[in-house]
């Protein structure tokens, strides 16, 4: 990490949720500093000026759904640790394309065996040009869901908690009970027996207990969240449709009656829907994914009209995500990949995941929503990072956050990601990607 | 109608979407007049003043769908003509206790002979103490619905439109094509045959077009309301749940590409949610049911948050509402009315359909959804006079509006029903109903 203090100029820098001009950003050891301590400390001005061009300055986005890319998938145990170590490695350079500067590398329902192996080479490691974005722990989806609504998960693999805690223990592996990072998020089924009471022990141990796969009802939703569930994982996707007398988890987003959070962390800011305005927001986050496909537009819109400062935009991407035109075998399905990067089951019109990129999603979210620019960055800069309790390093350019950047040109309309820093660095954009 | 000159004083008076004091509201002919005029046409001053002890005076409220009530069905047509103008009579008086100064007898998928028989009976008739609450036309659900939502509608009646037009001239007999004013509001599933391209003709007849009782997906919804569909009939019951790919009719609340109308009438005003700030907003209105039972709160409170300025208040009452506790044959089923209001079909827990009142709708609307009581109160007036376009003459306080007023006592947090004025004339409430 560099000594040198770097200062970016002609930047308009998203700060405190506004885009504003005439100011600088510095930044020193991978940190964003103030400039103050170092003209009373020491007397120093920058050692590099690094000019912006009147490009917007945004904080690195923060993807914490993603199952994998260029050909890799979280979950495969295959080979040996030095090869899935290496395989991370690649999708974690890679996403640094796209201005995702960290992520929640994500396993789908296994088995303990494949948690046991994989689990401790997702544990959080610092972002950097060489090793690529940030890991910020693992997002573990299941195997404690609904068979109801498993998606493409293994239902062999599924478990209850009947045994409350300890299940959670035997399905995971030593990684959950010696409380290491390797696990941020952990996506459940409330209704799931036993699961909702194991939520406050899950919380103790610093995860983010999100909902989905689940065929909840609102009750068992409202309940999870009192518990401390506090995230919806990929909203509208595998959950129950919005039933007339009972709008099951995505009825969450119309609740009034949850109990006001004592603190800001790991919740929603709060909005103008917010149950008590001027408190943190008792309903919880959701992912949602933006690709156009998995959740229609309209729908993004109600979502965010109810609760706009809920949103966390994931790409749920999957190992076809970054691969160029071509057939491959992936998770033993042999897919196409087209110009666009969509992914079909080969020789149908069926997709076969996604394989949309977070800067994709942030134009869309845009677009779907036609809300404002500062709100499309946040919601995969702030919210995540305020999802996962680490806004105080994570999702603002605030004095001490990482120095984790994208500069944005917005002179079409949308926001196209132009350079990336990662940890103080600035990455080498291939030509063409982005 | 009396030619005396009226003076409300002491009113906390709903004018412009707020709630105002020390102003004065002034009636002559049972409709809202412009002091001044007096002063200087006549200098007259009023002739009597009415006391409103610092209650809050609304316009009277508007049900744009109920299907009866005190034991009688509007779609009944048993017995004679005098019978049945006696029955819709015995309907109009007592919607007046509740503060619905104004309605629309809604009929359910019936034959032609039905039709031919009722329609002319609910034809639009002025409010007066005597007659009661005023008939501003019909309001027909069906039959050009589907099956595959049918409800409690009898499918043998059911009807397609391919023939177009003239099979909504068959349908319902001679009334709708003298285009008499006795059908103001029409509800069809916008997916049954011929049914879309039939849109244009029937709003060019004067008649609100609103989409229920459908299977239909977004792109039917949307292109429904591009032939000029402009509301939704009882939001969330009877249509397609919320289904992730495809929202269904619900996900009209997050269209953001519809033609912006030309002009306001008819349509909702904009909010902060419109595709267009300060245009009128081309979502159409959505009737709701707010008994808590039909809808679930954190559903009405997600379509508020969606569309705030779209909601309009609606009992979907059927003949049980009004009747004291007792069991009744209605409809040929055995029901039974408990204490409450509540119906239950005879010895189980089923609901036999809405008994709310209006002015129960407007608390629950306001405690489900936390809103204003302007916003609660508009819901059940300005926006279904919008929906009517006939906002000129109903559900405001301006002048030349008829004055139709509901006094309300907020002093215990919740909107009670006071006093009610129908045509200039105030009512005499019964003991205990209100
Ligand atoms: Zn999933
Ligand atoms: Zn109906």
């Amino acid at each position: 990490m560099s000594e040198k203090i770097y200062k970016i100029v002609n930047a308009r820098l998203l700060l405190n949720h506004e885009i504003v001009e005439n100011e600088y950003l510095w930044f020193q050891h991978g940190k964003i500093i103030h400039p103050q301590n170092l003209f009373f400390d020491a007397h120093r001005d920058a050692d590099e000026i690094i000019d912006a061009k009147g490009l917007i300055v945004a904080p690195g986005f923060i993807d914490t759904q993603i199952n994998g890319g260029y050909g890799i998938d979280f979950a495969d145990n295959e080979g040996s640790v030095e090869k899935i170590q290496q395989d991370i490695n690649t999708v974690a350079k890679g996403l640094l394309q796209y201005g995702c500067t960290a992520f929640c590398p994500t396993v789908v329902s296994s088995a303990p065996a494949v948690y046991s192996k994989v689990l401790p080479l997702l544990n959080q490691r610092k972002g950097s040009v060489q090793g690529g974005a940030e890991i910020l722990g693992a997002h573990i989806e299941g195997p404690f869901i609904s068979v109801e609504k498993k998606g493409a998960h293994d239902q062999t693999v599924f478990r209850n908690a009947k045994n409350g805690i300890s299940d959670f223990d035997d399905a995971y592996g030593p990684e959950l009970k010696k409380g290491s990072k390797a696990i941020s998020i952990m996506t459940v089924a409330p209704e799931i027996d036993g699961v909702a009471d194991c939520i406050p022990d899950l919380v103790k141990r610093g995860i983010t207990v999100a909902m989905g796969h689940t065929a909840c009802r609102i009750a068992q939703a409202e309940e999870a969240v009192k518990q401390g569930a506090t995230s919806i994982t990929h909203l509208f996707n595998a959950m129950q449709a919005f039933h007339h007398r009972d709008p099951g988890l995505v009825g969450v987003l119309g609740a009034a009656d949850l109990p006001i959070p004592s603190s800001q962390i790991g919740h929603p800011a709060s909005s103008l829907t917010s149950p008590s305005r001027n408190k943190p927001d008792p309903r919880p986050f959701y992912g949602i994914i933006c690709d156009g496909v998995h959740v229609h537009p309209n729908s993004v819109r109600i979502a965010y009209y109810s609760h706009p400062n809920g949103a966390v935009l994931v790409t749920d991407a999957l190992s076809a995500m970054g691969l160029p035109k071509g057939t491959y075998t992936l998770g033993g399905r042999e897919v196409e990949v087209d110009e666009s990067g969509a992914c079909y089951v080969k020789g149908t019109s069926t997709l076969a995941g996604c394989t949309v990129t977070i800067d994709d999603c942030v134009r869309n979210f845009q677009r779907f929503t036609n809300c404002s620019q500062v709100e499309a960055i946040e919601a995969a800069t702030l919210h995540p990072a305020r999802l996962l309790g680490i806004e105080d390093r994570k999702g603002t350019l605030n004095v001490n956050a990482d120095a984790d950047f994208v500069f944005l040109d917005d002179s079409t309309g949308e926001l196209r990601v132009k350079r990336v820093f990662v940890a103080g660095e600035e990455i080498a954009l291939v030509n063409g990607l982005v």
